[in-house]
């Protein structure tokens, strides 16, 4: 069963009242949606969207499971290295699609994942320590062959694989890379490794159905055909000319409109549900990426955004989302069914209080507080929305996947930005090299180590 | 070695340009200095600031270490069952003081922890599953003692421990909650279970230095002397009268002119470091629950505490950061030595386009990742500060966490707010308890069910 929206308490003079897009100003939105959607045609007929067309990829689908169904057993962890999109969209599905707790206790023969998305020497050695090279398979992700993070990590688990297993260390290593370009596929070519692509059309955030995310799931046992068949029916809906019948198109359009028209530019993903909770983190980095930018006129545009998860966060932000300042807008996502629901049990005596939990269970107390605190925010006069899942499903979560994607995708329209590029983060790779000692950027060394960037005056020592 | 901290790049002029705070008003706020502390210490004189006292609290301290002493090696789990300011701390601690994977590979005789700050089936069942009672002690931790989420997760490890132990589950619980309020008190002392008191007046989003964190930290083995000889020292900065010697006063005064003045409400908290990754969630909510509030004229006030985790965030959130809106403070944490930092192998061949990482360790380059970016923010006109951690260890985290508490309880009084309550969450609450059928809520019930938050107009389905 696909998922539904519902934006009732977005619409200015709706349950929550006047904060909230104005009715007219969604009339037009759904006016131009003819021509946002043709712009994207555009983009996509010149090859520059080649997301949309990943759900279809049934080859690259049966390739991962292939190669997970040759290695079947012969691994007990798989270790990746690979940083942003190469890690966010797999560490979501794996927290929305494998069992919890799974690294501590692995069931179904399924190996540990372990993700290495940070150069911080504790976590490099914790993994280092933790998975013998012996039974791990380390999958090397970056899409340009060359990031010096994941390049550098990839330098020790390469010295470590070969410490262990000799001549044998060229099975434990795939790479996934991009088709041609970095120097990252020639070694593995030159080594004989195990490689996959990512397509060249294919921005790193919006990477997770391709093998960054696909060939971590093979190994992990995710159903990654129901997978792609959910953003294949996402991805439809979010490409219909209808506006009213398109999620993705209605969720870009209203927190566009909130964003520019009132100010309202912290948008607030709020899951109630553990599962899904690293699809936050996988989000934020969509959206910060792709709409944090510049116009042509150089004014900086773009949402903040932002994450909580239910019920959690209730006893975290909730005090400042229902009672700080209007600049918010929450999107709500409420699960109906939980495969593995549990009763509480009884209170014994002395905590009769209780007796109001006994015989309900854990799903319905999560899901009486994510109606509860919808309700309070809407009471608080804050606009929200609600994206409904009927269960956690490899199918549900691949079809959430692609109305993100989507309605990124056409946000970048409305902002008049390039949702695609990332130009703001180039300047600090520079610095890194030039402080590393990267050939090629003495000037910029000279420049870093030179910048007087602190004053004694403002130094409380 | 204390903490440092440098703002330089805050102040209007400075390297970062225009944007920042006015050196002038921070004069102005400098002489406001001594009425805001004069606020504080009222309150504190008035018995209302606990929090303050806490680390000087060497009785609790020698208290849980004889507890853990008690039951050293008996073992193998702790559970807290705790949510928000029960879990948050611990979280934040754990991360930074226990090694890395812990829960994947303990080590040193040290139990595993698994903090259940959710009612999500899944992630209940999950720890259910894990944790046999036989072997784990349960932390329950509310300091109200009627917390609905903690209580519901507590009836189900009590059924679970009487299953697997009968009369002997008492030696596996211990009950941390306040002194006299509360169901759970009686209860714990009707069963002769362990106790330790959350004091009156320390709030949950400030109560990390109570047993609320020392007891699960005296279980895993942080040394919560140092811990505490840091908060003090911490503390004593903080309250020190000269404005500019006082880390707290500066960071409160700064980000409060930046929010009111210019509209600059997003305060980043930037740890560069994977073990501090979690201090930014425990900030997020003593931020937001202590500072997003209605001033006494219904305005809703308090910036929006968010977080980014270097390097890992320079590829998910830096772009927007660089590039986005003018709305973003951004406080970064250095850290200068690591404890066990790794070095960067030399790299075969085709791959000697990476030299320039050899005789690098990941240390360095982390490090180095982080100045660039602080400098590339600050090239980008973007106002920041810096804390500098000689090192990472129990004193140093002691003390930031008194920076942070401190600096919030200076923020509320420059706001003009109680930033110890929380009346914000409670229609949630009640309206919880509406839908759970509890006994008195009967009205409510009612008024939730009925509510009409849902268009048809306004769904896509």
């Amino acid at each position: 069963m696909p998922l539904t929206l519902d934006y009732t308490c977005l619409v200015r003079g709706g349950p929550q009242g006047e904060a909230g897009v104005d009715p007219s100003a969604l009339d037009r939105a759904a006016i131009l949606h003819s021509s946002v959607t043709k712009a994207l045609a555009d983009k996509r007929a010149a090859g520059r969207l080649g997301f949309l067309d990943v759900p279809d990829d049934g080859a690259t689908v049966e390739a991962c499971l292939k190669y997970a169904e040759s290695v079947h057993g012969r691994f007990e962890n798989v270790v990746v290295l690979g940083i942003g999109g190469s890690a966010l969209g797999t560490r979501a599905l794996h927290a929305a699609l494998s069992p919890p707790l799974h690294e501590t206790a692995p069931r179904n023969g399924r190996p540990r994942l372990f993700v290495v998305d940070n150069v911080d020497p504790v976590m490099v050695g914790g993994v280092l320590r933790t998975a013998n090279p012996g039974t791990t398979l380390f999958n090397v992700i970056s899409k340009s062959g060359s990031t010096a993070e994941t390049m550098s990590q990839f330098l020790l688990f390469l010295e470590a694989a070969k410490h262990t297993l000799g001549e044998h260390w060229r099975e434990h290593v795939v790479v996934t890379t991009d088709g041609s370009k970095g120097f990252l596929r020639p070694f593995a070519e030159a080594n004989g490794l195990k490689t996959f692509t990512v397509p060249e059309n294919v921005g790193g955030r919006f990477s997770v159905l391709t093998p960054v995310g696909l060939l971590p799931g093979a190994l992990l046992g995710w159903d990654l055909r129901a997978l792609m068949r959910g953003a294949a029916e996402g991805r439809d809906r979010c490409l219909s000319p209808s506006f009213g019948e398109n999620p993705a198109a209605v969720m870009a359009a209203a927190q566009h409109l909130l964003d520019v028209e009132s100010g309202v530019n912290v948008q607030v993903l709020f899951p109630y549900s553990h599962r899904l909770r690293l699809l936050v983190d996988w989000n934020v980095q969509l959206v910060a990426e792709s709409l944090g930018k510049r116009t042509s006129d150089g004014q900086g545009v773009g949402p903040t955004p932002h994450g909580a998860v239910g019920v959690t966060d209730q006893h975290s932000q909730v005090q400042l989302f229902a009672q700080g300042p209007l600049d918010k807008v929450f999107t709500f996502v409420r699960v109906l069914h939980h495969a593995h629901d549990i009763a509480i049990p009884a209170p014994p005596a002395g905590l009769e209080d209780l007796g109001y939990l006994k015989g309900k269970t854990f799903g319905q107390l999560l899901d009486a507080e994510c109606r509860a605190t919808q309700l309070a925010l809407t009471d608080a006069g804050r606009p929200n929305m609600t994206v409904t899942f009927p269960e956690i499903c490899a199918e549900s979560v691949g079809e959430f996947l692609m109305w993100n994607m989507v309605a990124t995708a056409y946000a970048g329209e409305l902002y008049g930005i390039d949702a695609f590029d990332q130009p703001g983060v180039e300047a600090g790779k520079v610095a890194t090299y030039g402080l590393m000692g990267r050939k090629g950027y003495e000037a910029e060394k000279a420049r870093v180590e030179s910048a007087r960037i602190s004053d004694p005056k403002y130094r409380v020592t």
